[in-house]
């Protein structure tokens, strides 16, 4: 009998978490998606725009095709893996096996955090468990299978986690794959078709728990859900003890992947997709997760050039991100030596030296009416944020311009058809002289300055129009 | 309020195992000591009396010192560990990369159960979990150290289990640890002076039930119990299951291993101490579980030639223990190769040639009146079983006799003094005519054969004499 | 007696390599600097210009440092070094025992001769045999620690030298170090003070041979030389035959590092030191080996992105070089799965781009009067090759320009300054246009197209003027 | 011109060996069998009668099949071996792979040294190197595969000829294999059916001087010889070296393998074949060089129990080799960890106490007329040496019985059928009072002691009955 049942479950919660429930009565937020999904964010992350996200477990050391190279092997047994193992490991050799030589012997916590502060970027997620199920912190439920026992012999999440923290730039977060590919008590559980749930209680609660409590992440992203419904994960409960009672209560923010049916429709912001970015204005907060390296979040051996994107391509996405609200989290994949690629390096520093000429249209900023003009469409908008509850006679737009107009070195924008009178003054970010403009039948033409005056002062990849307002401006978000 | 919490916990294990207790009602026995102790001890095991024991895990691939190697090292720190492993091995090197390297590329479990049915075993029992935790068998509670995971690839356990069975002159059963040295579980349990238990719910009841539903083995050879009382590890109710509604109820034989207090007092057979070999009568059957290498019960590549048990010392153990009411448990260490190294072998072969001949001595044997006789300290006794019972005229007795007499080539017994004219006759085993006897004032004094005959026969290590008895021998056990 | 001991040796030449003197009369060269020095330099040598060097051996795996790991390691014991080894390795552990994991998995000849065909290179040259003495080929002298032996298993140099000859675009070459740092003959003979040489007549000579014949480089690069006088190493014996005898004979070229007092002084190309750009003319054709990983040849897990050159600055490199003479050979280390890294890829790919358009400048071209110019230091100037033989009424002159004149997108030329009536019309390469120019007091004022223009068509890192003159102009070299 | 060839040759000689030439004229021995066979033999080897022989190497890390696993792998490609790879290795493993994991992390050569004094042997010979080509010492002729370079990391043979004379019971001596399977120098003078000799001058010459002058062996036992005449390898130019002018000229022994035509021939002592032990007294000193493991040299972990000799087997092996004038040279195979099994240890401990009783019915014994006995051909004589030469009044002969008598407890001696009357007393060696003994038809009866009282005092395996004789006996040797 169902209830009967859930009586007890409730009071083995009470005994087993009973210590976290000391404020119980005090919590805000119900196990209900109607009452959690109130929840304000929390400001920190959508101020943030700009996160680096870290793949970094075992799949390092075959360091081949992708992070998914266990399941590509054994799961699908898909051809190319199958021959990569019979062609490079003895007979017998386990997924397990690779652990040993995952040495992380240049892993050094504070030249990624510096690297990521260099970026440009406010916060830091890494794999705490990725599908495989390794852990990179000293799990007390994944014996044996953690970066303490085997591989790097480091509590790898506690060094990056102090190292980001100290910064004093980035917050750090975690991400946490719920199943795990080949865990036995999981694939018992889905045997029985997740009407039991030896594995989430006896694995995945205990564990976020000890994740949450001893390193206290302040984003916490999900993953590996959607083979369940969220019952099965007992989301909702998770969600209320996070919100209500857990020691980052107040900061954490924390995705939509919590079982099926929750993708792009709850959690603190949406990502929908891997590599989401629609290109228009979403009504929730959401997160355009993707990869420098296109065809992988792990590191590849294999990986070529072509498989990179370009700094320019990288700041678009970017841009077009933030412009239709978006965070964007740029994951890189280290080394099994626990090194960064060079590659990788080179588009984050080119990043963060675009980022600090043109931070003030990325940070803090919010979406504006429009998101791309409709004139040059390569030319993406954001507005300073708040302004219009101020009593400022003054608002400022950012028209960021992707494609540089060779031709004409000059642009026409159509978003300020019937703005025209408002505009005060247009100058560009990195350039200290106000622009020529003029109005123009179906908006307005910004002319730039020569292009060798531009490239003098190393404003490259994508230039951006900082457009000041007079009066104020009616805001849709 | 304690007894609140005691009822939560019932309940409790009414959902986790509820699914266990269908038959709950019918069973015999409760999860009371009085009442489980008063189950019968099944005849097989009593029969049997010599079975082997065989530690493999992980440690027989440092091959070095002990079984122990792992606490030893990290956990006592023992300078010649620290130092074996500072020699050999790269800085940051845990325990658990060895598992890469527990190959058994040569392990056959078919030859090891020959050479066991080969040595007279009746029964094997094989370590499925040492201290180190690593299992045999692909347990879902044990992800990614266990022998399917890493090393062997190979559900080592279950390949042995047939192999031993498929004899028709051994059954098989397992060596079970309830601690882990390094399970985080435990030692945060134990941290907590074992108030909480999730090791125990969460770990060792899942799992060991796995393990005799999957294996169904016949003896259960509990340990590393030592430092909780079996109230932590909940060990009553375990019996209760064992008993009433395993699969295995009516054959498992369990030992004295469950916790603090249970030691020599509860369990089927009592182990007392390692090598316990009392030299008395026991009132409660007994096992010495021994080894042939003197100093360790895993493989050790730094074995010494005077550290192995001669055969005639393995003998006289043996001899010994079955005298005194005990069975004897011989154990081997396998390499990390999965062979048995040739000098176990060589032990293990000659006392099989020996039990062919004195085997009546032995199997089926019960204690007599006196173990060892009172004028000749290295002549044991015992009794053919169950012919109390029957209304026979004629009585057997075996006195082996450990130390030949080279200066008399005759032994004088004084365990017969006042049933002398019961007598009927004296053989030795092996040896086709009856031997020669006479009365003495304290005993008989029995002639053995020249010392040549009996070579010839290829008679050694140890001489039994069968002496048949007219009249029934009151039995004290 | 030197003499006697002197003719004793040129026996033992004759009779082991008297199979190669049957021509011996017929050689044209003398094993005399003299006559040696005399021969021409194979014509393709000079018009490549461009040539990739390939550090790759055992020294990829611990990848660290540089390729000279082993002798900092273990030779001059450097603190950096040593402590890596203590920290990542097991006491005890070798250099050679680095090879196994030498795997080379990826390694893919073809991919590699394609990415160096893309980068506008014309020949290739391998490390056959670094310091380390580990052979890229199965050496019949080197057994067990070369490349078929140990690691890839494979002959890494026939793969290659198959695969570079197979782009009909590039010829192949090797490096080869005369000495071995580890090498116990070598050792000895040293320990003689190079009064012996039978490591020479045991290891080098044959090895060398065999290497030519097999593989027939059409450059040899000696290195490891400068402990020893070139009478040790036989270099003149050895070019000799290499001019006369070998299967190259007609195309090989070879460098300047054959014993102490050879440097910079004998040879077909004069290599001086490494990464020489001497920024001013040479007599002798020479050659600027230099390394895109500032710091190291070989591949390197902790480089940082500031090790690498910019591709602005490669290509500087290359044009400076050029302009003075010299041939540039750009180095890259593979890692030891055989790939190479997206970073390395990038810079040769984009100097491929800037070849594609600006190769007229630099294959097949000769210094001119001047390298650069008078009044505009970062414009570097070649001529085109033998225009001044023919009865040619044109002549045409390239400048390329390092540094774009943001401020006036023009430059000044004082190289013209006597000669600017011969000037027929400037261009600039890749771009369609005539310029723009007029003289001025001291020389020409050379108009640029607008630099958006010019961005539009992707010309970038330097700009290349093509001169052309209407009177011959007399070369100087 | 053949003989312009061979004085340059002879030149060279006086060249590359001149050092050595110092006393060439003082050489008793010239470069031909004759001269060379005229040698005596150094005493101390005919005297010690039984040594030791060890295999080990690199076989010993795969520890299967035998020390001839490479060839039968990747020569023969035996299916068994190839399997054993393709099962337990990954694709491309070569056999110098298994190197690194020939850690000898135990190898202590003071206990070696103390089990092999005593098991009574006098000497001990070691592969330097083997047909793999390995060397146990750090050869400057075999950079990268030797234990100092790859695996132990230790000049192994050092240690062990130091430790070995340290006991001052043992004499120390190599074995060295002339040919290595895979050596490609080699396999290219095979390829020119041997009419060069590049491996033989380059390799061969050079590293057994090297063996030699550096560790001075007191036996140089040489193998792998067979594929070639003894021309090829310049035995007879080798040998005249070792007996003029080598540093153990006064007492090395060597053996007959150099070259085709040369077994059973030349050399200090005769090997014959494997396992040689004709049963009838030979011409010429001979060794009879087995193993204890019947079925390989180096060590194998697929080794069974009924693979190795027993005590009485090989004491059996040990009288008859003597009784025929023959030394025994008994094998064991290390394991690659640098222990010694304890089967191995068992046997020769117990044969060193056999010997220890028994010791001078063989130490410095020679031959008698009969070898083994005319009525009991398990009886087996020897002699003491050289009381023929002195005035003795008294000979003493050793007849060693193999077989227990059970039945009798006396054995039957033809051999003295016409000596009967010389016998002046027989005791046993072990026991302390003289035997009865009678004439009968065709010889001697001899009666036993009690066996009982044998077995006492622990006499067994084989006893030695002393014949003392009154007058002298025309010895045949």
């Amino acid at each position: 009998m169902r209830s009967a049942r859930t009586s007890v479950w409730l009071c083995c919660a009470v005994v087993v978490f009973g210590v976290l429930c000391l404020g119980c009565t005090a919590g805000k937020y119900e196990p209900t998606w109607e009452s959690l999904d109130s929840r304000p964010l929390p400001k920190w992350y959508d101020d943030a725009k700009v996160g680096i996200f870290i793949h970094w477990g075992v799949y390092a050391v075959p360091s081949y095709g992708s992070e998914w190279f266990w399941i590509n092997w054994q799961g699908s047994r898909t051809e190319e893996y199958v021959q990569f193992m019979a062609n490079n490991y003895k007979p017998g050799f386990t997924y397990q096996d690779f652990a040993s030589d995952f040495t992380a012997e240049l892993f050094n916590a504070t030249e990624w955090a510096e690297l990521f502060a260099r970026s440009g970027a406010r916060y830091v997620v890494l794999t705490s468990k990725h599908h495989e199920g390794y852990t990179l912190w000293p799990s007390k439920h994944t014996f044996g299978w953690n970066a303490m026992d085997v591989g790097p012999h480091r509590d790898v999440l506690g060094e990056l986690a102090n190292a980001v923290r100290a910064t004093g730039q980035l917050t750090f977060g975690v991400y946490y794959s719920l199943f795990e590919w080949f865990n036995r008590l999981y694939l018992n559980d889905k045997l029985h078709v997740f009407m039991q749930r030896e594995y989430v209680d006896g694995k995945v609660w205990p564990e976020l728990q000890e994740l949450i409590n001893t390193y206290r992440p302040e984003v916490l992203w999900s993953d590996g859900d959607w083979e369940a419904p969220d019952g099965y994960w007992k989301a909702k409960e998770f969600f209320a003890w996070l919100y209500n009672d857990s020691p980052v209560r107040d900061t954490i923010v924390t995705n939509d992947r919590w079982g099926m049916g929750t993708l792009c429709l709850h959690g603190d912001f949406h990502t929908c997709s891997d590599r989401y970015n629609p290109g228009v204005l979403q009504k929730h907060k959401w997160e355009n997760a993707m990869t420098i390296d296109r065809k992988s979040w792990g590191h590849r051996v294999n990986a070529r050039l072509e498989d990179f994107m370009t700094t320019d391509e990288l700041i678009g996405e970017l841009v077009t991100t933030v412009s239709c609200g978006g965070n964007i989290l740029i994951n890189v994949g280290p080394t099994k030596a626990g090194t960064i690629e060079a590659i990788f390096a080179e588009r984050l520093v080119e990043m963060g030296r675009w980022l600090k000429v043109n931070g003030p249209a990325i940070y803090k900023s919010q979406p504006w009416e429009y998101q791309n003009d409709t004139l040059t469409g390569s030319v993406w908008y954001t507005a300073t944020k708040g302004s219009s509850n101020r009593r400022s006679n003054f608002r400022t737009i950012f028209a960021t311009v992707l494609d540089y107009p060779y031709k004409t070195n000059s642009v026409r924008l159509g978003a300020f058809s019937n703005q025209v009178t408002n505009i005060a003054q247009i100058t560009m970010l990195g350039y200290n002289t106000a622009l020529k403009w003029k109005p123009t039948d179906d908006g307005i033409m910004v002319e730039f300055p020569p292009k060798n005056e531009i490239d003098r002062l190393e404003l490259k990849h994508a230039w951006t129009l900082k457009i000041t307002l007079t009066t104020q401006w009616p805001l849709n978000v």
